[in-house]
């Protein structure tokens, strides 16, 4: 892997398209300069905005196309429609192609996961992608996994999402032995749980490196900051990540609500601004930004459709650090059924390289 | 049903035993003073708590039992060591025999809900229980179940619990038609929704008298107040509550540590204090105490364990409203299965006097 990282951008992603995409890669080269972009897009759209920015063009390679996934397009659709051609299926080629070391989009969900699958194929060992964002706790940060990619899983899928979800805590949090949880819910002698209980006993009998499996883990442990890595399937795990955002919107409504309702709360909201500054700031979705596909034959990171130029320079930042601190060849030494198989690790550092 | 209200309380469950239930039931009485209770439990510890409280024990019957179901009883000790005899048993055991509409019960989860459905048995036309509880939105409030009775839900179960959750809106909102949800993830062509698409399509093709189905509802639509009545099966729906008790918790705490930064955050906090009195009170968990055993014979209300004596209050005026409503007679009429013959209702409103 060449010291610098290279990092492919669907400009055509997201709500408001290359204006968020360009100011976002420029705020992201000031952070790394060690970056160079391919930037896939609309040209006519794209060089104007690239004019205000000439560090980012002197970074970056600009490859035209005037297809792009609609953000409510389904992912068949968009697979018909938009491949070899689109710029969400242009990016992830370039990581594909050896071109790129990170694709990133605002592009809708299934759209990119669809194209990414299809394209760039799983990690050996791997059986299906997951979904992994960065969740705000009280300690820190923690890792969550899966958001959505899948429903459901069987003992080995989760044990598979631990091993993911610990690489990437890993590379985000310097890490050497990340402590994960398998989130579950509190009633005992409950039916339906042998997936969960399964994957507990496999993480508690077989340890893997890099694993410090601490057992169950409750919805509002998670907040707390309980586990590095909470693993959960995919429906559990969307609404999880879901309900915690409406919560902390609702938290925010009322916040503001009652403090507009006298001369004397907005006086002293004045006073304390400083310290609803830092609220706002551990609390805002923007630096969270950037749900990234593990479990592919390279690194996909997926930016909120409506964040701003700040939230997708988070987005990029996290698919930095993923591509230095070698993400998948930190997965494939941990993956469960290939343990010591070295046709396997090279095979992934050979798709990371 | 007589118009007094009768109401068993297991007076020794809960983290604080007798000491919460006592004073509890006597906020609830003067609340709700056509109500009467029957006190389980341990009269060495209720005689001396019931002296500071003379309307209460003018109002109150007391059984006395020295066996308790732990707060750790796995359910199936508890219905071993607690059947027949144990307060919680009793409690529940009073509505078996008609001598109470409700039971109200601070103890655990998984041994109340095993005692009332070994006692009470199902509502006919309901295949097994589910938990149903008030969530505060930014409208107001909505009921949310299942939270946690099972684990996974076919089509069918879903319908009950939409039946269910839209009688327990009805009495708790005086909704004459409370719209329902279907809790659901964004992602599009995701395989393992069948269950949910197909009580959406029986929801949707079915009309039900008393439910406004308004479709699929993510996570974060909850809070915002989308439906009256938000379904999910019991895993997701326990992730759901405890994720967002969590992230509410975590707010407060952030924006207390906040505050507590400088001297003029202080100060501000001072000016502001009704402004963050009017937020604490509409997060406030003690409000939304009460969860509701649905689809038994009988109507079974579970308190929080750890709450205090205005929170046990809300749940004793949660089953208070049930029964004035007549929840169960409001199920029985819009089972699905059942619609239209007259001796499930009869059986209903039989089990329910």
């Amino acid at each position: 892997m060449s010291k610098n990282v290279r990092i492919a951008l669907d400009a055509m992603g997201g709500d408001h398209g290359p204006s968020v995409v360009v100011a976002g890669a420029a705020l992201a080269l000031e952070q790394n300069p060690d970056t160079s972009f391919i930037l896939v897009g609309d040209q006519t759209l794209i060089d104007p905005l690239l004019a205000a920015h000439p560090k980012l063009k002197a970074a970056c390679r600009l490859v035209h196309t005037d297809v792009a996934v609609r953000m409510d397009d389904k992912p068949s659709q968009a697979l018909r429609n938009g491949r070899w051609k689109s710029s969400m299926w242009l990016a992830i080629d370039a990581v594909k192609k050896g071109e790129a070391d990170v694709a990133v989009s605002a592009g809708n969900t299934g759209a990119l996961m669809a194209m990414a699958k299809f394209n760039l194929r799983m990690l050996p060992g791997i059986e299906r992608p997951a979904i992994a964002a960065m969740w705000p706790t009280l300690k820190g940060r923690c890792i969550v996994l899966d958001l959505g990619a899948s429903i459901g899983a069987d003992a080995e899928q989760l044990v598979d999402m631990a091993v993911m979800g610990s690489a990437m805590s890993r590379v985000l949090f310097h890490l050497d032995r990340p402590t994960v949880g398998l989130l579950n819910i509190g009633v005992e002698e409950v039916k339906g749980l042998e997936a969960v209980r399964e994957a507990s006993r496999i993480l508690r009998e077989e340890p893997l490196p890099h694993i410090e499996y601490v057992g169950f883990i409750e919805g509002d442990d998670i907040g707390r900051g309980k586990a590095d890595v909470v693993v959960t399937e995919g429906f559990a795990g969307n609404i999880a990540l879901k309900t915690a955002e409406g919560t902390a919107h609702q938290f925010a409504d009322y916040l503001k609500y009652a403090i507009s309702q006298s001369i004397w709360s907005k006086l002293g909201y004045l006073l304390a601004r400083p310290a609803f500054r830092m609220l706002r700031e551990k609390m805002d979705p923007r630096k969270s930004n950037g749900g990234v596909f593990l479990g592919l034959n390279g690194v996909v990171i997926k930016s909120h459709g409506g964040t701003d130029p700040e939230g997708f320079a988070a987005a990029i930042d996290v698919g930095y650090e993923m591509v230095r601190d070698e993400l998948l060849g930190k997965i494939s030494v941990t993956i469960r059924r290939h343990a010591g198989e070295p046709e396997v690790a090279r095979a992934v550092s050979g798709a990371a390289s």
